[in-house]
This record gives C-alpha cells, structure tokens and sequence, in this order.
C-alpha cells in the first residue's frame, strides 16, 4: 500500500553506502513507461531551502516529472553551489539509467545540514538501484524504507479516489520528522496516482491537501531547510483529465487530504521522544486566519507541551496562549475543555467533575477545545508534549 | 540598592499568608510624602491581561501615581469582573493607609492563573504592610523579597543618572521569571528615581529601556497575562523636570535602559532549569526589524536551545531557523560564528580551530554571531537552553 500502490508507477530502495550502518539509504520512484507525467510540488517556505529542493522546484515548472530520486543521511542543505552541482548530478544519473531528459527528474534529500554530499556511493548507487525498480509491495516498501532517518517505522497510505465510472488510487510514502530530531530529518512525502490530472488541478489539489494536514501538525514549530511533498499523477486509470473545479476534482482532492492526513497521523505517532499526542482545536474564531494563528500558538507553546507532559490540566497557560496569539478576541467570552471536561468558562475557572478530568488527563490522546465565541473561524492542529527524550534526542548530533 | 536607593521612597515586604508557607508575599513601593509623582508603565501585550494590569493602565492615564502595591502567590488573572473588583480594594486599601487616592496607587500580582485571589490575608494584610514602610536599604530588600515566586535570588539594582548640577539616581527591584515558571511566575520591575522628569518624558523614556532589555530577554517565548514594568520619578533631586529630547533626557533614558539591563540579566542568571546562558547578535539585516524576527527566531527554536543544552555546535539549526524567521535575505552570504569561532561562511561550513571551538562550547555562556551582510540592521537577544531541568519545574503546578 505504497506509491506502487496505483497503475504505472515503479519503486526501488538500496543501501548506497550514505549512511556508515548499512541501512537503505537511497530510493527511486519512476513512471512505469519512464515518461513524464502530470507532477505537482509544495516545498518548504525556508529561504535557506536545500540544494535538492532548489533543483527539484526548478524541474517542476513545467509541471511534469518522470521519477524523483530521493537519499536520507545528508540533507544536501547550507551546501552553496557544490551542493546543487551534486543534486544536479543525482537527476543526470537518475535519467541516464532511466532513458528520460534530467529536467524530468525530481530530487530530495534528509539528513544533518551543512555537510557536503558523500557522491561516491551515490554515483554508484544509482545505477544499482535503478537495476531493481518494481512494481509490487515490496519495491514501494523497499523505497519507503531507505527514506528514514530516525523514524522507528515505515510510513505509507493508499486511498480510493471516487471517480464515476473509473477505479483510481493514491498511494503515498512518507518520511517523518516530527519529534524525532526535525531539522536533521526533515519531512518528505512522495505521493502517486493512476487517476489523469492536468498538472494546474493537481498543484491546486496538493496544495490545499497540504494546509490541513502537514501544516496543521507542529511539534516543536521549526521550518525544515528540506521538507518536500511531491505528487505524480499517470493517467493509467484512463479518466478523462481532471481539470481544476471539474469533474472528480473534489474527489481528488479529498483522496490527497486523506492521504497526507494518514502520513501526518503517523508522524505524530512516531514521535520518540513525545509521551502524549494532543489536538488543539480553536473554534468562533473572528476568520479561519485567526483560528490557526491560536491553536498554533497553544501548539507551539513550551509550557503548554510541559503541562501535557505532567497530565496537568492548568487551562491558564492555553488562554495566556491564545491572549498573546495575535488573535483577537474577547477572553471573558472564551471556554477551554480538555476532552469534553470544560475547565474554564467565560474566561474564569468553572466548575467540573475532578474525577472525569483527572481521567481524560491520563490518557495518551487529548483533546483541547477552545470556543472564542467570536464567529465562525475554526482551525485544528496536532501537536505532541515536550519531554525528557526530546531535549536527549535533539542536544547532539554525534 | 533598591527602589529605595533614590530620595523621597519608601518600601515595605511582609508575609501576609497568600502563600502557605508564610514566605514573604506582600509588598509596597510610597513616594515619602504619599502625593503622587510622574510614573509611567509598560505592560504585558497579550490580550488575557490580569485584573492588575486592567486597573494599573486606568490608574496611570494621568501619568501620576503615589505607590504601587504587589503581591506574589496569586496571578490574579483569568479571574474576570471579581478580579477587577479585588485588584481595585487592592488600591483602596493601601490609599486609605496612605492618605491618597486609590486612583494613584498601582497594582501588580504574580503566581498562578485562573484561581480567585485570597482576600482576607490581603485585607489584613495591608495595613500591616503601611506600617512597615521604610526609607532604608532593609526596607528595599523586604519589598524585593516579597516579590519573588520561584526565584533564588533577590533582583534590585541601581544606576546614577549623569545630570549635570544635581546628582540622581534610579533604583529598581524585580522578579524573573525566566526559565524557572514563565507563565505562573511572569515579570515584574518597579523603577523609582529621584530625578524630576515629566510624565510623558518617562514613559518614552522606559519604552525604549525596556525595548533593548526586557523585551530581548527570551526563555520560552511566552508573553505572561502579569508582565508589567512600572518607573516612578519624585523629583527630589530638585533638577528642572526633564522633558523629552531635552536637557537630562539622553542621560535618563541610558540609565533606565542600564537598569533594565542589569534587572534582565539577573534573571536570566536566576534561570533554575538553565545550564546555559547565550546570546545571539544579529548584524547586517536588510533593518532592525529584521534582525530583531531574525535574533528571536534563533532564541525561542527549541532545536537551538538543545543543541546548546549539549553545547553542540551545529549551526546548521541556525541557519534553518534565519531562513524560517521572515527575515529577507541570502542564505548564501551569511556567516554563523560561536563566541568568535567562524563555523559556517556565506552559508556553507568553514573551516575551523576545533579544539578552540569545544572549548567555547564548553563554556557557561555563548555568544552567537550572524552576519547576513545585507545591511545595517543588527539585534542582540539574550537566552538559555532548554533543559531536562525546565520540563521538571513545569510540567505540574501541584
């Protein structure tokens, strides 16, 4: 249930030798005809962006690719112009073995920034890894394994898409940074689909996917130099192309919001270092820019993350939260609950079952309601607590 | 060399049992007189201000006030109209003490959000507390102590201000909250001075104090609903009123900014959870602005703060978090130094003395230097790390 998941998609993983343990570190997903097909990007928005990230938005412009090439162990990142050079070479090989022009690849990389790319094993890698491309489970599984870094478990989704009259896929691997150690492994997510797309409505279907469910989970708030959603679409369903607001269109885009918000779910799961995972969600909010700017701030909130991690319900922090959030708001007229149990009313403690909250505390999910009664903006973001294994994972490299 | 270091103050702490532990909890700052003086504020800026903050900004409209009176224990925020009304019997009980108006007493609380403020102890309390008032430097002190929440050390300071023909002072005292609570602790400072200044001319005056000091002192990143600076200046120095931009006012506005600067390095000393003191200086931004989003982006990065916690050199996170901050500018031409040892240049590694640069690493304070050589915008803020020892103490209030 993987990118080779849809018709005309193949995928390959093997270990280059990037990494110094042996474990797979390079991947590859191509059409299955080699040809390029309809291609959509969302990239980081950090102006000090990778090197492959800078490559790959350029071979995007003309809306197609052909295959992405991807590596973990070295983000290629803060690497200047020797470091597009290296990304630029990772394309050329890639289309050398694949018989397809090097602006029809894609490349993305995750590791630690600031290192210059190892292109030995890469060099010979690729022709490797190009020798074992496969259309079943096991290539897709194999691929979306040499994309991890500190992930403990592989991370991929597949999803119907309703079209009328046609059978389409996605499917979708993932990389997750999450809690593990974000600026040093980044996000990535390579998603495919046999349904025809023209490359404006899948841009516009990718995007949108994107804003609620990558860009609602925020573990320590930090914009990776690396972090990378790609989208192929190759027509093999046979649909006509869907086109942007026409027909299958919806469908389209809910299959990718479906997709991305089953990787974002397993990120947050696979947070090491994180004892607790929690949604935040932000409702009567004046306008939904509003909503998001509170709940990411409650999100993104150190004391907010330590409270989660001790089970304390202290509501006062998650109203000091909103109150500095940028948002505006009335906060006499706001109500906080932790999973149903309403803590405070009208912006003053209120009365609750001791019990009941002290239970809902202990659990490993938790849900935070905050009501601003303001209008009719409404936003949700996934978050997870701040720990011990967070600051030991993430205080060095070595 | 506390509030009471300048002429015509008086100063008072006592233990009136808003804490269990019959620490002190209950102070007053009196111009000697008991008649108002020019006094200006600065206040926290977040939306869910405390009950003090609402009435202290009232009171100070016309920019004259007699005292100030404080208690820690108890935020008194979160607690809506009943707040108001405690914070308001706060100000009439010590005017009917002191022979003023309630409208020119100030008040401030520090301690848990969300619970009702005790007033009994504080009814009871108060009259005590006038009858303690001193001049001396152990009246100061017990109104320093009284102040303090999960603070280890008392905060005061004192600065000459350099007026030509007559000799002043500012004193000041304040609690940190720093790494130890944040937001169950905040930020309070009280400045007196003995220099005649007009209203309007302190209050610009401790603006731009504050601008340079308390508000580039980063920890956590949250903005307390109690954070509140407050300056009193009675004239006893019998100089002509210093307005501003005239004669005395360049001197006043060093020495505020001295004494801020001083109060905020104290505090970030007092941070329990901290191992690491840092500071990171911004040059060559596009403008200040820049280099303020840019030096604040760095500070409050959770991924900085570990890697300073491990006393990791890995600028990489730095460079991330400048691209991230909204600041415009080249990632390749920024250089990243640690306390003068140049790691990363025009945005890629450098070479480097690395025996000198684990020796700076090693140290108890960083300094972190970037140079985006854009322009001539530059910002000092100054942090900690973020350590197992800031989880413990927040993780429960209990």
């Amino acid at each position: 249930m993987s990118v080779t998941t849809p018709a005309g998609f193949d995928a390959a993983g093997i270990a280059c030798g990037i990494k110094p343990d042996g474990v797979p570190d390079l991947a590859l997903v191509a059409t299955a005809d080699r040809r390029p097909v309809a291609a959509a990007g969302v990239f980081t928005s950090n102006l000090a962006s990778a090197a492959p990230v800078q490559v790959s938005r350029e071979h995007l412009e003309d809306g197609h690719a052909a295959a992405v090439v991807l590596n973990s162990g070295n983000a290629n990142a803060a690497t200047g112009e020797p470091g597009r050079r290296d990304a630029r070479r990772m394309c050329q090989l890639t289309a050398h073995e694949l018989g397809c022009a090097p602006e029809d690849v894609l490349v993305c990389s995750t590791g630690l920034i600031g290192i210059p790319l190892l292109m030995d094993p890469i060099e010979a890698g690729i022709p490797k890894l190009a020798g074992s491309l496969g259309s079943d489970g096991a290539a897709g599984e194999s691929a979306a394994d040499a994309i991890l870094t500190t992930d403990t478990v592989r991370k991929e989704a597949r999803v119907p898409v309703g079209l009328i009259g046609t059978s389409a896929t996605v499917g979708a691997m993932a990389k997750g940074a999450a809690m593990l150690a974000p600026a040093m492994a980044t996000m990535l997510a390579v998603l495919t689909t046999d349904a025809a797309v023209t490359p404006s409505a899948l841009h516009v279907a990718l995007d949108r996917a994107v804003a609620d469910t990558f860009n609602a989970l925020i573990v320590d708030g930090c914009t990776s130099t690396n972090d990378t959603v790609l989208a192929f679409a190759g027509g093999a369903a046979g649909n006509e192309p869907i086109v942007e607001s026409g027909p299958g269109f919806a469908a389209l885009e809910a299959s990718l919001t479906s997709v991305c918000a089953h990787l974002a779910a397993q990120m947050a799961a696979d947070a090491e270092g994180a004892t607790k995972r929690a949604l935040v969600v932000v409702r009567g909010a004046h306008s939904h820019e509003d909503a998001r700017l509170a709940a990411r701030a409650v999100a993104t909130s150190q004391l907010v993350q330590c409270s989660l991690n001790g089970g304390d319900p202290y509501w006062g922090r998650i109203l000091s939260e909103l109150g500095a959030s940028g948002a505006v708001f009335d906060p006499e007229r706001c109500d906080i609950a932790y999973s149903g149990v309403t803590v405070c009313r009208e912006g003053i403690a209120a009365a609750h079952d001791g019990a009941e909250l002290e239970r809902v505390m202990g659990e490993r999910e938790i849900e935070i309601t905050c009501d601003l009664h303001e209008g009719d903006g409404e936003a949700i973001v996934l978050f997870t607590d701040l720990s011990h294994a967070y600051i030991d994972e993430n205080r060095t490299t070595s």
